[in-house]
């Protein structure tokens, strides 16, 4: 070759050369070609200049949705509708490593039903944190329709971090909805069950032993984890419980849930009984559940309320008579009921409707101070009539759904399914101001901080159902449809269609970006589900592997190791076979980017381990054999060589005298080379070194990671250049040269990482 | 209220009536004032007209990526950068049903490791199927780089139909590739591991036991499945393999691989050994292995290659004899090796080089023809001297990593990790034209057909790594970036970042749209897994549920059912505790969008279950209890009344005589006001299917498949109609009314589905 050291050479100096190609890469085609190409009209110029985010550019809101059946949560800005994360909650994401790394799973095993693990989740209706009915940025909560659950997700670093299970409850919808200072999350029973029983009830029993249910699950903002055994559950009549909104400023204190099927009908085609979709629709009406939680965590507090399950749960019987629960007719098959911002009315949308039917919460509690009720349900709930509490009703279309609300006042946001369309209308006025079609099947929308105190209006995303031909067809099952509309004006907009590849998408919400400050890295040796220091956080050179075995003779080998660029530490682990295999990896790195993976050959293994972040995986070593494993990431030039073998043993394997065989021998020469190159490398490193201790560099905290991850890489070079020369000392070439690339391959890194401290340095200048 | 009736005439009346929103939602704010408020330049707006894509518009290509940690693959569009797809591969994936029904579940199983059920991959390259060594849109491969395995993917549906376990190797990076008319898959080894022995091996003996491979899976394109029986594979040296290209025109027939860490080393840091990284880059080249798949398909028909494990194997020395495999020098740590689209060079990046190396395939064969070799590796296999076949060589910049070529002759691009760049150069005449910033760290790059024998050029995505700042921060888990650059220009234009939220995507492929012609719905009763009618085929009307009990006392019920919006038939399973339960659904309807879903409290059974499909899910119902379940998808508005319940019983129960309370009665008035209501639907209907039979419906099969179901739902409307006029005749108000109206549920079905044919219709007249 003879280019080789050249090569080497060009590749250490050219750390330092900064990216030399052209800036001004400008197209030969102008913008009236490129439009006439591409059939874009005006309009579409518009909406793309509106959405289109260059390079680098921040999204203006951030929005969460659920994942519907994948069971997770998608993270996506707008205006410009690129997806930024998939939050692994209720189904195993493994390039997370969640629901693989021991760390997880013990999030997931929180989640079983009946002592089974749940492998997936229906995730429905997420829900921000708040503090004084204002989305403050910290939590976000979400449920599992089909397996009642709720999860808790941190925003300081996206993680799923708790999973309560309902033990009431055998389906639930209606979660999860936050009171406003994030007091409790509101989670209510759908399809009605037995609900202090878990056995066998016959369903001909439907009325007097099934139940529905409302869950007000008493969150802990210190810890940020739901306290079961501090939570109440209110026991309802067996209707279909549906979506929920807590009351806010005039109406704190209060909740409203709606319903469907309070005709109490239950099907069985198979049994001659008409489907339960014709006796759930045939009423005008179904019940508005109207709550009082702050009286309900009163009696609480007086020490009046029994505990069952764990749990406070209040009979109908109580709810009665405390005047904790009433009912109001609500039209039909209702879906969305939505509290408005100054908390004064519930607009509630019949599916079956045209109308949406705005209820004043000042009527309401009138009524209830009156004792005016039109009569009871047959579980004796108090009824308060319609006309005593409704505002108004506007007519908007067919399939009314979901509402949201706008900055200014008075301006909702209505979904309409049957449609397919957004109606905007003055819910104090009564008046419909806009109407805009979608494609297609629109279930719920939302608008930017559209259900808090203080909406900021400015977009409004439709979520809608299977894209037939909104996009190039992909199979039999299409992506989902969101669809990006500006209200910033009079006329609504659409500005962008964007497809959703995962489940079907249920609710969004959307909060300020700048609400958000997560988390770059954790500190070293992190547990960051259980938000602790790991007890096998494992610093650079205190790697170790033991095995110890048990009275019975079972064994587990315990690895507590570490991984930065580029290898793991250990890298050869050796088990007998039957032996648990339990391995801790802790990645020392501070910059950023360098995330590391962990994953072996047929043992489902899979960790991510971001900075900083001890992550562990346990298994039984049940086959004899080579097991290889390696990174993930593609986290330096050298990536696919951070490798290593689990060597499974046969069972008291004595190993014969065997020395490893070298595949390639080395000579003063080889080591003579290596070092000379060294050395170029470190002038060059100096000079990076001098030019950023010249500056300010510890006021960036981007800048300070970096030099601190190159500091720590200079010091492991040290040390490699101190095992080189001892080597070399005794002639032992093999050991000398392998040490010196070893030595050189942390200069590498060290000079890299300097590099990048130094343009950011550069940056943060101009 | 009074309103009721109204309503209901309103909902069925507006059924006809076409959207009626303003078309001219133009917003009151100018461009100049959009871009002047987003901070857009001029430059900003020509890459966003250039990607941006309006409602209902399509992509150019259709973009199909690894999703690496995920296990799964990503589809998007180009230039509009829109995620359109997963596709579940090696991760089970809920929302498809995908490891959830039995079918899916069947696919998995095949992929299983010594026994062991695997629940993810890494998948790293995919591959589409070759014509003539042009993509014909019919298949995908793809790997699994942590547990060696290869996946079929079929472009009819999207669906992921077979996977295959290398039973040779325990680690292969190296796949999928294919030969140009798919005779075979490539997929090489990557950490050397014994190759006939799955048991252990001490490391020591790594250079005699351990061994590196090649296979060739042979593919059945009648099949669409890869034939184990009918594939080859050779042994290699323990060298780390790589990636793999197949020869194409001129080098047909031949196969190359290239690989790292030839230097055989074996680190083990907690011995006191220096890191793989260390030992595995110290020589200045590795080795590109050149294979003659022909050659060796002809001894395999001629008899001459002994089978193991069920492939047909050939060790080294006969590869060596017969003249299968030559070694070329080539710098250093590569991973691209990519055959230009005439099939006479390959290039070669090394990743610790700071050129590419471009071989001359006629070089090549010259010398292997002169028998002109530089001497033999370890093993004997020959080695040809790198100056004998070395088209040139050209310095691009630092980390050279993979290569695809353009539409014009001879030029070609190479990603550039350590520079994030992409280089642009002339390689038949070795001179760079142009090079690209990117952010960051570029692993692979696409263009449009790139591999093929006939690219595109047009679009090149550059698949970058952690986009630690190009996005809103999410946390420490940052998404990826690919970058779409415009490259039909002599200058890259960087047009668009696009995050992607789903593991570290490694390599993408990209096919003209046109190319692919998915289904929108599978015939009746299909199972789509195997590709045939499922034996659990149900029609409407023939729905059963039988429990059985063999001689052992085990009994299993087995439930065929259908849904069809909006219910599921059977709505209560019957069945005792310890009995599986075998539930089939067959998906009655026909519209694209009417995909319906099937989730279950507690039992971990999700179905996706799209038009004309069978799905099942079969579990032990292991616990007493009430189990509702319930269609996850938004298929109509009474779509949360697609309900059921699983009664699981105690063992013998015996029901003591109950019959169900209903929870609401009905009289005569109710029963006439609905048929009312049914009358004047009947008569919207009339006018619409007048209308549609008007016109030439069946020459458009879009339309069509909604006539055939709103026909459908017409004679399950007239069932209903009868149901409820012989109720009627016995005074019976109860079921006469409930039928009433679930005939009224059928023709509002209907008059949907008619309506939106109408409305095709009148799209297509235009």
């Amino acid at each position: 070759m003879g280019t080789a050291s050249m090569n080497r050479l060009a590749f250490s100096l050219g750390l330092i050369l900064t990216a030399g190609a052209s800036a001004t890469a400008w197209s030969a085609e102008d913008l009236k070609a490129v439009m006439e190409r591409r059939g874009l009209t005006e309009k579409d110029l518009l909406a793309a200049a509106k959405t289109y985010t260059p390079t680098g550019g921040r999204d203006e809101y951030l929005a969460f949705s659920s994942g519907g059946q994948s069971g997770q949560v998608i993270v996506y800005g707008i205006p410009s509708m690129r997806i930024l994360k998939y939050i692994g909650v209720f189904t195993p994401e493994p390039w997370q490593g969640y629901g693989f790394d021991d760390e997880s799973k013990a999030v997931l095993a929180q989640g079983r039903i009946r002592g089974k693990e749940i492998v997936y989740g229906d995730t429905h209706h997420p829900a921000f944190s708040e503090t004084e009915g204002d989305y403050d940025g910290r939590w976000l909560f979400i449920n599992d329709k089909a397996n009642p659950r709720v999860a808790v997700i941190d925003l300081h670093d996206f993680e799923t971090k708790q999973i309560v299970v309902n033990p009431f409850f055998k389906s639930e919808h209606g979660g999860a909805f936050v009171t406003p200072n994030t007091e409790y999350v509101m989670e209510a029973t759908q399809y009605a069950a037995p609900i202090l029983e878990d056995g066998f009830v016959p369903i001909e029993e439907f009325n007097d032993r099934y139940r529905g249910g409302l869950t007000y699950w008493s969150f802990d903002k210190e810890q940020g984890r739901i306290v079961p055994e501090q939570s109440i559950v209110l026991e309802l009549p067996p209707y279909s419980q549906d979506l929920s909104d807590a009351g806010k400023k005039d109406s704190y204190g209060w909740g409203f849930t709606n319903s469907f099927c309070t005709e109490r009908y239950v099907g069985g085609m198979e049994r001659g009984r008409p489907p339960f979709e014709a006796g759930c629709s045939s009423k005008d009406t179904d019940f508005l559940h109207v709550t009082n939680w702050k009286k309900a965590e009163e009696l609480v507090k007086a020490g009046k309320v029994k505990q069952e399950k764990g749990m406070y749960y209040i009979p109908m019987e109580q709810s009665i008579a405390e005047g904790l629960v009433f009912l109001i007719p609500e039209p039909k098959s209702p879906h969305g009921v939505d509290v408005t911002p100054d908390g004064k009315y519930i607009i509630v949308s019949g599916k079956l409707d045209s109308h949406v039917s705005v209820f004043s919460f000042e009527k309401i509690q009138k009524a209830i101070a009156d004792g005016k009720f039109e009569g009871k349900d047959p579980y004796g709930i108090p009824i308060i009539a319609i006309q005593d509490v409704l505002h108004n009703q506007i007519q908007l279309g067919l399939g009314p759904l979901h509402t949201q609300f706008d900055s200014k006042p008075c301006i909702a946001y209505t979904s309409l399914y049957v449609d397919s369309m957004v109606a905007k209308y003055d819910y104090c006025e009564g008046k419909v101001l806009d109407k805009l079609a979608i494609h297609y099947n629109i279930g719920h929308l939302v608008t930017m901080e559209g259900d808090s105190v203080n909406p900021d209006g400015k977009y409004l995303v439709a979520l809608n159902k299977l894209a037939i031909d909104r996009f190039n067809p992909v199979g039999p099952l299409h992506p989902q449809n969101h669809q990006l509309i500006d209200i910033g004006n009079d006329k609504m907009q659409l500005l962008y269609d964007m497809p959703l590849p995962l489940g079907e998408p249920h609710y969004v919400v959307a909060i300020k970006a700048d609400k958000l400050k997560p988390e770059v890295r954790y500190k070293s040796g992190w547990d960051s589900r259980s938000n602790q220091k790991s007890a096998f956080a494992t610093r650079a050179g205190r790697e170790s592997t033991e095995r110890t075995c048990d009275a019975e003779g079972k064994c587990t080998v315990t690895v507590k190791g570490t991984v930065i660029r580029s290898h793991i530490n250990p890298e050869i682990i050796e088990a007998e076979v039957g032996d648990t295999v339990s391995i801790h990896l802790t990645n020392l790195e501070r910059a950023q980017d360098e995330v590391h993976g962990f994953a072996m050959y047929g043992q489902n293994v899979q960790l991510s381990i971001e900075p900083g972040k001890t992550s562990s995986a346990t298994f039984v070593a049940d086959t004899e054999g080579v097991f290889p494993y390696y990174c993930t990431e593609f986290c330096s030039a050298l990536h696919l060589e951070m490798q290593g073998y689990l060597l499974v043993k046969p069972k008291g394997y004595q190993a014969t005298e065997v020395t490893m065989t070298e595949g390639t021998l080395y000579t003063q020469a080889d080591y003579d080379t290596q070092v000379k190159t060294n050395l170029e490398t470190q002038a060059v490193i100096d000079q990076v070194v001098a030019y950023i201790t010249s500056k300010d560099f510890k006021s960036y905290p981007t800048v300070l990671a970096l030099v601190e991850d190159a500091t720590d890489q200079l010091g492991f070079a040290q040390e490699a250049k101190a095992k080189a020369e001892t080597a070399a000392g005794s002639q032992d070439w093999q050991n000398a040269m392998l040490w010196a690339n070893q030595w050189w391959q942390y200069q590498v890194k060290a000079a890299d990482l300097g590099l990048r401290a130094k343009n950011l340095l550069d940056e943060a200048a101009k």
